[in-house]
């Protein structure tokens, strides 16, 4: 099959996605962090996760974007921790956080009191209750001992053009470390966008009457990552399907043609208690039973064991 | 100028919106909500705040959205409580909320520490860093006496459909209070979408080659809620441009089209300094000086006084 030639995915992105100003600083202190941590004998991934905003105007107030709170890279960069990994958290700005994730659904005020009963005198505290959070105390001391040991470096993205250049140069400042690197694309990336040069500058206007978009097709940036980018790296590419039917067949036709190393691939409606990791050579269905749920186990915890396990081994075979 | 008819907005509505499940229920609250205040001398304010997302699947992977955080909106609600006001506040979900907005940008965690150094003695308690927080305790103070006087009614949107039924039974309810009702719409609501009889129910594929979008214009529901739905209320709408040089044109246009109180006029860049106050009568620019900037004036009690006033003045005309 002819794919697209990496050169030509390169110069599309330089030309078509505007390079956020930072790209180059953040490069440096993810390969400081690649470098650091697989010198104490670490593996480093890198986890992207949540949505993107792809602008229809460039002074945007309008924009496409897909679904997705991040749930998934969050609660998984938790789980390669305590497995050992060192996590470059790549993720949208706004989207579930690992640790703070567990009271994103709920309004802060409500979780805290004051110590005494008169709010108003001078020295009283404003403490947690952790009646409505129990976990609080378990979380914060995990928060804090991961930030002290600098296990989790977060970067942020907002919109396209800034995940594909900020996934360019992680995949360069892993390559360093060759095999010992893990990609783990869980982010939810637009497969539309509207070039630079097509977009409107100011806000579209509706007394022009219906709006007829015509979008290009995102390139497919998992090709130059495998081959080019960081060839000795291990990737797993994520598919959310809404059919089913199409789910295993699509995963199948992404390894066949980008030469990666799993899909985790799902179905919108059961994600959160079901997966399938799919390889060349094997496909393993993730299952979470009811007594799993009324344990509180969440399926990322499987993902990264099957995950972390698979590394191994891909390591081992490398010689690494 | 030819205007559509209600009815045909009504039944627009009814069609082409998915009417959420809960909006009966809602409405009685809302009712139950505006009569207690009313009863109680108070006037009432309906904030909208948020963008709107339209879907673009009926099994929602991809989405329309547009620019805002609900910053206005949320500052807006805490204003117009300070002013009297009961407020139900129909906010898009996880968008800025009145309070809570104070750490909105930032990470939980960082701002509590444990009282004892030691985080695992099972007696330690989780505290609020007052140097990272210095106002958290006003903050909670006001919020808690707020909330013992139920003067916040929220309410949440997460789509264009879910919007525009909740307003429209918001509308209704208020109208049982007349002239003290104000409707102060800042929302930033979609001007396009696609009909449900005309969306796939399957996430599109990227393989059928480039997106072509075909999107119709959103009914103009403050035709029918001014004209129809709350015809004695106070009502104020929103226009946010990009470019300046068409702004107060726009905002005549609207007065002239929909025959309401006000319109906030203003532009993307300069929006949290700067707003027009435009009414059939007059126009007021309404300014944050270097000196407001300093002393942590914002741009919200400045609309919400001037709006206040005029809103008085509005009741006593109609002699309510």
């Amino acid at each position: 099959m002819a794919e697209p030639r990496i050169s030509s995915i390169d110069g599309k992105l330089a030309e078509e996605f505007a390079v956020p100003s930072h790209v180059g600083e953040v490069k440096e202190k993810m390969t400081a962090f690649a470098v650091h941590h697989a010198t104490a004998g670490r593996r480093v991934v890198l986890i992207t996760s949540g949505g993107t905003k792809v602008p229809l105007e460039s002074r945007t107030v309008r924009f496409l974007d897909n679904f997705s709170s991040g749930r998934r890279g969050a609660s998984s960069a938790e789980y390669f921790i305590e497995s050992g990994y060192a996590v470059i958290f790549l993720h949208r700005h706004r989207s579930l956080y690992p640790y703070t994730r567990m009271f994103s659904t709920m309004n802060m005020l409500d979780a805290l009191k004051f110590t005494s009963d008169d709010g108003a005198s001078s020295n009283s505290e404003v403490v947690v209750n952790q009646q409505v959070l129990p976990n609080i105390a378990k979380v914060l001391k995990r928060y804090q001992e991961v930030k002290e040991s600098r296990l989790l470096l977060p970067i942020e993205f907002n919109t396209l053009s800034e995940y594909l250049h900020l996934l360019k140069a992680a995949a360069q400042a892993l390559s360093t470390i060759g095999s010992k690197a893990m990609f783990y694309l869980a982010a939810a990336v637009s497969d539309f966008y509207i070039p630079a040069s097509e977009m409107p500058e100011h806000k579209i206007q509706s007394s022009n009457g219906p709006l007829q978009l015509s979008m290009n097709m995102v390139p497919k940036i998992l090709s130059p990552l495998v081959k080019d980018w960081a060839p000795q790296a291990f990737v797993i590419s994520f598919k959310l399907e809404t059919d089913a039917t199409i789910l295993l067949d699509k995963a199948r036709r992404a390894l066949e043609t980008y030469r990666h190393q799993a899909v985790v691939a799902n179905v919108l409606d059961s994600r959160r208690g079901y997966v399938m990791v799919v390889t060349p050579e094997t496909q393993v269905e993730l299952i979470l039973t009811e007594e799993d749920e009324k344990n509180d186990v969440e399926i990322e915890d499987r993902i990264v064991n099957n995950l972390t396990s698979a590394h191994n081994k891909f390591i081992t075979r490398q010689g690494g």
